[in-house]
């Protein structure tokens, strides 16, 4: 059993304004060619195939494209869950209808968690999607009183592990923050204040744990539960991450081995830093000047036009930072640092110069209260 | 052959703020009985599904059940096309994939319009599914040089006489406005200034024509090409029209017989008119007080809370109109009159209003192409 664990495509979206569409096809037409090279026997997206709860219609039609040529052209099943920035209603359209044409779409959490058998050319494996579900929902639809995330997915993985697989191997699909994964700029939180993690340790009985949320490849807890990482690098924290899909190889005897075979990107996503001057000599023989580029300028004088100047050499040049103006006050660092800052600690550090004194702990849980509120009625508008 | 033709399901449409979504699921459950009493061998649905390019979840679920209900339950296969209200990549998302399971959908226009065999507990028929197209679209995708709504239909038509249907009856399921025909407030118009309609003799060629737009049921030129109308009164226009689904039976030689099913609503729409308190009076004994109700108010005294008062007895008053106090004056009509306008219309008034003189010709024209570039824009977001 061979197949392809890839995650947060998030279709749709948008680098400072600028479309990725294309830079997404790109990159999904080599996933479809790796499939097809390695003979797989189904590929796996773990997650957040959109950006947004409402995709735009380019990136709907992109991800039809997509399917039909893993599934109807090379006749590869995809199984695919619902992350967290998927409007899970949308996303399970005719899912039930779907999953004879091979196409395994996991929307909303339902109470019985499905077994997807997968024949392989070698031996079979049974997937389990799991799609996002925050506590209140995972309450809701399985009648408990699961409050945190790792209470929640508790209760999600009881269900997969008494599933009878008939002997053969599980496979877990699952859109979730392990404790100590390490993140990137460009994921949506779960969830305020830290009880949005799950420890590993939950995921150990299973043959493999194919996960999505964090954009950067890695493992965690143990070598057999991965994130595959994003398609394409979403934010400038991730310049110098490698992008890849993941190759698992599932042996006779249900162990997993894997293999990251990397994308690569029609531009770069890179910050470059230096002189106005320097840049623009420089960049006229650079082959990747059309990479998205975050420029960070030392010139220490006013500059007229400076993104103009620049584009007329790097056309696609997203944000420039006058490092070199502010580095002669604290402005640019305390900035920077409230941009990485989640809302909580920027409301936090808000009340408290305003009223000279800290939140109290029930101001705080009110807080993070209201704040979680207004995300979920984000993910469900 | 036996098939239900239905259209303009408008799932997730407001009637002034009022969520229809269970008034729709109430009337869609006996679209689905309907079916299995009469065996029919398909089911066809003339476009807008949804209401608007972007549909809400509870809308997309309710599409979901329907569709689960009649093919996965009863085997009951349907065809969809989408309309001017759908977003033709969102409706058309992953339909390749879905046709093996009986359900096809028509998202967006394209060049070879396939021919859909349905096996009938008889006989066969062959349906051919043409989407909504205005003629800027049939002109991109067929190459041609199509102006007007009349000459695109000539062309889509042309490609459906051409098809081989092995000596089967054709069914053509298209949404368009056919000259002549009884239009409602509730429907948007497909283009300004009347170029929008096609002539019925486009469409004698075929055994039967199943068509949507129009929200009252009606045939256009010949008895075989048909408007099912809507499930529900959309508008308070369609007060007095009778919903119903058309039961079509095509013979051995082809020929179409309709049969009207009545469709009853869980909440009538309708216009009640008198005294304040004679309403409230008869209303206290009315078993349809929670119809969904327009109120004409004949008294010529200023009432405090006139809306709060009805809802006291009627809870689903959308709407109150002080005929009594503006019958003095003819600010009504005027009104009136004006809601019923187009946005041509009213923009040509308040021109002239404003400037003393009509529109010139050229005006006339870029303001149509303003107007038709909106809508366009809107169908596409």
């Amino acid at each position: 059993m061979k197949f392809l664990h890839t995650s947060d495509w998030h279709l749709g979206r948008q680098l400072h304004n600028f479309s990725l569409i294309d830079d997404q096809q790109y990159v999904l037409q080599q996933i479809i060619d790796l499939a097809v090279e390695h003979r797989v026997d189904a590929v796996v997206v773990a997650g957040d195939i959109y950006d947004r709860s409402i995709p735009p219609a380019n990136a709907v039609k992109l991800l039809d494209d997509v399917i039909h040529e893993l599934i109807e052209v090379h006749h590869i099943p995809v199984i695919m869950i619902a992350g967290n920035h998927d409007g899970h209603e949308r996303l399970g359209f005719a899912s039930r209808q779907l999953k004879q044409s091979g196409l395994h779409i996991v929307g909303p959490l339902v109470a019985n968690i499905s077994a997807i058998t997968i024949k392989g050319k070698h031996t079979d494996a049974v997937f389990y999607g799991v799609p996002y579900a925050d506590p209140a929902t995972v309450r809701d639809v399985f009648d408990c009183d699961a409050r945190t995330h790792e209470e929640a997915m508790a209760v999600l993985l009881e269900q997969v592990i008494q599933s009878d697989a008939k002997g053969l191997p599980k496979v877990v699909v699952s859109h979730c923050f392990i404790a100590g994964g390490e993140s990137s700029d460009s994921e949506r939180p779960l969830s305020i204040g830290g009880a949005d993690h799950v420890s590993a340790e939950l995921f150990k009985p299973f043959n493999y744990v194919a996960l999505g949320h964090l954009h950067g490849p890695q493992f965690k807890g143990y070598p057999h539960i991965r994130y595959s990482g994003s398609i394409l690098k979403y934010s400038f924290s991730e310049q110098h991450q490698n992008k890849s899909v993941t190759l698992v190889t599932l042996d006779q005897k249900g162990i997993a081995t894997t293999e990251l075979l990397p994308l690569h990107a029609q531009r770069d996503v890179r910050i470059i830093e230096g002189l106005l001057s320097d840049l623009l000599e420089v960049g006229v023989s650079d082959t990747h000047r059309d990479d998205y580029l975050m420029v960070r300028l030392l010139d220490k004088t006013a500059i007229l036009d400076a993104m103009g100047k620049l584009r007329s050499v790097y056309p696609n040049v997203m944000h420039v930072e006058r490092t070199g103006l502010l580095a002669q006050t604290d402005t640019l660092e305390l900035n920077r640092d409230h941009l990485a800052k989640s809302e909580f600690a920027m409301f936090r550090d808000f009340f408290e110069q305003v009223n000279g004194e800290s939140l109290s702990p029930q101001q705080t849980e009110l807080l993070q209260q209201t704040i979680e509120e207004i995300h979920h009625a984000e993910d469900r508008s």
